[in-house]
């Protein structure tokens, strides 16, 4: 079988902890980077944590992306998953700036079946 | 830096195909799924997709559940994310058992910093 799904990981380090912690800044950044990397957005949910960091996903056309932040540890960790022809690197890019984030960690895996692409 | 959150990815493979392109039976699976594991439910957003598949995410206040199908390979790729005490097993259990699975695979990553816990 080949592989259904592409799945990224990202964990950004060093970000500002002001846009890690705001609802609107987070949830703005996750769509940008979505239509960035030519997703379809179908729908979105992001979720503001007391006393701090946002949790939310955004369902696209092509599968989806999700994102946790830890405002007090300047880190975010993404999820962009993908059935189809997106872009992640530019959501990534996006997010990166977004985030003023000084480092970023990838895992590439295919989904279905599970697969280390580039660890 | 400990990890922050836990992730655990699974395959699902011998699914049921009506269960997977139902937007009903998928939602409410992964619903109880994330109750089941003792998560508490903060918002979901389930999408069905033409002609067949469903995606979805559950945000819990521990971080989130995410699903896609693919009701013609009788395939389902869930994820766990989890900050707190999740027992995801009890989740997996539950979806496995609703999708009539033969077969499933996992992959347990800590996130931030991100490492493979068990491949």
């Amino acid at each position: 079988m080949t592989a259904l799904g592409h799945h990224l990981l990202v964990e950004f380090e060093g970000c500002d902890p002001v846009a890690l912690a705001d609802l609107e800044q987070v949830t703005s950044a996750m769509l940008r980077a979505a239509v960035a990397s030519g997703a379809t957005v179908v729908t979105h949910s992001f979720h503001h944590f007391s006393p701090q960091g946002v949790s939310g996903a955004v369902i696209i056309a092509e599968s989806h992306l999700a994102i946790h932040t830890w405002p007090e540890h300047g880190f975010a960790a993404v999820d962009f998953f993908s059935c189809g022809g997106v872009d992640m690197d530019r959501g990534v890019a996006l997010l990166k700036i977004a985030f003023g984030a000084t480092k970023e960690t990838r895992l590439e895996l295919e989904r279905g079946p599970l697969r280390t692409v580039r660890p």
